[in-house]
């Protein structure tokens, strides 16, 4: 077993008071996040994006070669809570912004957590 | 907008030295994810699951109406990188109990993060 350890940054990012009709669409959810990843250079390997119903909201995730893109949302609430998880050279920072910038928020709450980075006991 | 605030519980779980083995069987670890859903009290609503290859590690999601849980695995490092994160009822706690027991590791890293408890300014 090597003991290098990957490495990775998880961008948690809780969207506050996003207009109910950003929050709703799953094309455009799938979209929005297939356009993230792309920004931070990381590469998709797979995506599912479930919508709850009408008024509802979607729950979504992109699997990437460098972990995942995931979304839930409560149009209801104004309400998204996305994770950003990439490890090797990807910038997760930059899916974050381009997320932002398309659901407008009152706030955002972003915590960056480090991934894989606590050896085991020797 | 309602002022009421979805409010969840996201795990992160770092997991080192673990076998190889448990790291590569993609149908073990969706069968895996899938018995921590039920342990936790949440109900899938769609899974994906991507090997990258012999003996590469494999990258998953379960999506659940409550969230979701994820895995990343690197078996040539004994190393998984797990996300349960749940809103509601559901106890995210015994997904990663349950998944600690299958993988057997070394040493885990859990850190308990609240999920859309941060207000938005008024």
């Amino acid at each position: 077993m090597s003991a290098f350890l990957p490495r990775g940054r998880h961008l948690l990012a809780d969207f506050h008071g996003v207009a109910a009709a950003c929050l709703g669409d799953v094309a455009a959810i799938e979209a929005l996040l297939r356009t993230a990843a792309d920004a931070a250079g990381a590469t998709p390997v797979a995506g599912h994006f479930h919508p709850f119903g009408p008024g509802l909201g979607v729950t979504g995730v992109l699997l990437l070669q460098e972990s995942h893109i995931s979304i839930h949302t409560w149009p209801e609430h104004g309400f998204a809570a996305v994770d950003v998880f990439m490890c090797g050279a990807a910038r997760p920072e930059r899916a974050v912004q381009v997320i932002a910038a398309a659901l407008c928020p009152v706030s955002v709450n972003c915590r960056d957590m480090p991934r894989g980075q606590s050896p085991s006991p020797t």
